[in-house]
């Protein structure tokens, strides 16, 4: 049989209901993916819950709590494999034998090594009916950076970037403020929102000045970096005020130098690195535990940051006007192409209109 | 009483086929406009018809031709103003008075100043019923060239362009076979067939090569025009094949010059004018009656064009590849903005999937 003919209109409803519970954590839960979870019985939620940062307990868990011993018999759903490993909190499969609950309904296996399918194989060991797939699609977007993390050892890496319709991110003189409307840049916060880091080059520093903060959209602000190979950066700037959220500066200058001595007293966090690389500045913050990463940066760092394969997804806001200038910048510097048929395609790609701009975004290969 | 009040879902899906009929004509009727009529008498079709051709009879004889004797009582459904002067062919305002029809249901006002109106006075003064405005924006839209050419004194200007999602309508080499998708190209093959000329400057003669025909798409080609300031052109290349379309270079060169006596023998008329601008360029072509003309051309002619205000839509095919690269070339040129505050804003923006590519376009103001 066929998941299609045993899974119904009510099984929908209730596996979105999960993903609107995970998605009330967007942007705290990294290295941990984001997990809601609803249980039902007689056709009526007696619990639900979702995870709500690192340390806190999973989904399922807090579902539990709600239901009591209602959860005998019931129906769990639950976005992602519950775990089966002892990590910081103990394992849901178990919590979820222990409650006798008597099927449950999962978007789609864990990709973490860890579980990969065993979570699901000690439920069903312990008689327990389990359903593999429901509303999988949207359940593998919402976690798209977690997958990603999980199987290539990286962050997800995300480059935004802001055009008009002639493909210049600012004039031939660098002015940009503001390439896209209000409701545009009220969408760019709600991302920030749901990244757990931004990063750009020491030039958007210089030029722009930038907060790189949520303007308040959500009280989660991602961290900030910074990637400076000379460290040639203002005394005073923006970025230097971690009150709202943490900075950090990637450089190959070594603390003897001028231009680092004068940052020393900041409340930031210098790391020097022998070369200054997307992928080495990736991999230190997936050490950090950091899934999902939003690049806004200038078309120079973006190319480079592509050329190293750290960009998985391209999220292009186009606002219907023309500058004009063969100087003026464009979203994405050298990648050495020289042919038209070797360009980069993105693969599921969708548009929409964002007020009066237009939103391209795809995943890259 | 409003107009809304007045007029059924039956008008507008009259309306709807006299726009459909007078379709049939895209790209043949200029100075004149598309026009199509529906004759109809208890609740059915006794004729129609269109204007095929300049110097050919409008829409409403063809319609009433068909009709003949039956016309008595009728409705008739035109997109325009019937016409009320005498020019090519007798008025048909007149025509339709001695047919004794009892309404005329049309689309807008002629804007051509020898009519403006004054033929809706003449059928209203016959006793005949004058309905103005059903489905007044489509018929706007499909005249849209001709109501600028009456206006404005110059045919209507559409700059069209095929571009990556980082705004390159190339490579860094010049290499752009293709940008967009197979799609994208026949529907610009079908955007040629609508227009009466095609303008590129000698830069795209000599790096592309173009044909700039429908293929095939309909048997109508529009007139492929050539700025060229020095003339400096191949001597042989598609443009000079003129058994599918005729070809007009515009030059500042004259006919004692070099590069004009290599082309003396070919199948193209050569214009040379003291000062090579679009707007000297338009003026010509809006002197042998061309009212369409789409602007295929790259980013220095692009901004020249839209600096001389010869531009009035953009239609931009954005295809969702990545190809980088700060010197690759960009839609527009320079056109002096400094500030993006300045940047010269599309309105009535709409945006559509072509296949895999996006089709954005819009009105410069």
């Amino acid at each position: 049989m066929t998941i299609e003919a045993k899974i119904s209109a009510f099984d929908i409803e209730m596996m979105q209901r999960c993903l609107h519970l995970a998605r009330q954590a967007s942007g705290k839960t990294s290295p941990n993916p984001l997990v809601g979870s609803v249980i039902v019985k007689n056709g009526e939620i007696i619990g639900s819950g979702f995870h709500p940062e690192v340390g806190q307990p999973h989904a399922e868990v807090f579902a539990l709590q709600e239901a009591g011993k209602q959860a005998k018999d019931s129906t769990v759903y639950v976005n992602l494999e519950p775990c089966s490993h002892y990590g910081r909190t103990p394992p849901c499969a178990e919590a979820l034998i222990k409650a006798q609950v008597a099927k449950v309904i999962t978007g789609m296996v864990d990709p973490d090594p860890r579980v990969a399918g065993t979570g699901i194989k000690k439920l069903r060991d312990a008689g327990i009916e389990v359903i593999v797939g429901v509303e999988e699609a949207a359940c593998r977007q919402l976690n798209e950076a977690f997958v990603h993390r999980v199987l290539h050892k990286q962050p997800f890496g995300i480059l935004k970037y802001a055009m008009t319709l002639d493909g210049k991110i600012a004039a031939t003189t660098g002015h940009s403020a503001w390439v896209t409307g209000k409701a545009a840049r009220h969408l760019v916060h709600q991302l920030r929102s749901t990244c757990d880091a931004i990063i750009i080059g020491g030039n958007t520093v210089r030029k722009d000045n930038p907060n790189l903060t949520t303007h308040g959209v959500t009280a989660h602000n991602p961290l900030r970096v910074v990637m400076s190979r000379s460290l040639d950066l203002p005394i005073d700037c923006n970025l230097w005020n971690t009150k709202i959220a943490p900075t950090i500066v990637f450089t190959e200058a070594d603390s003897s130098t001028a231009q680092y001595q004068k940052l020393i007293g900041k409340e930031i966090n210098i790391i020097s690195v022998t070369a200054l690389t997307p992928n080495i500045v990736m991999d230190h913050l997936y050490q950090q535990g950091i899934s999902k990463v939003l690049w806004e940066c200038g078309g120079t760092l973006g190319a480079k940051a592509i050329a190293d394969g750290t960009i998985q997804k391209v999220m292009a806001f186009i606002a219907p006007k023309i500058i004009g200038g063969t100087a003026a910048p464009s979203p994405v510097g050298d990648l050495g192409l020289t042919m038209m048929t070797n360009a980069l395609s993105l693969k599921e790609v969708k548009t929409q209109m964002i007020d009066s701009d237009i939103l391209i975004e795809g995943y890259l290969n």
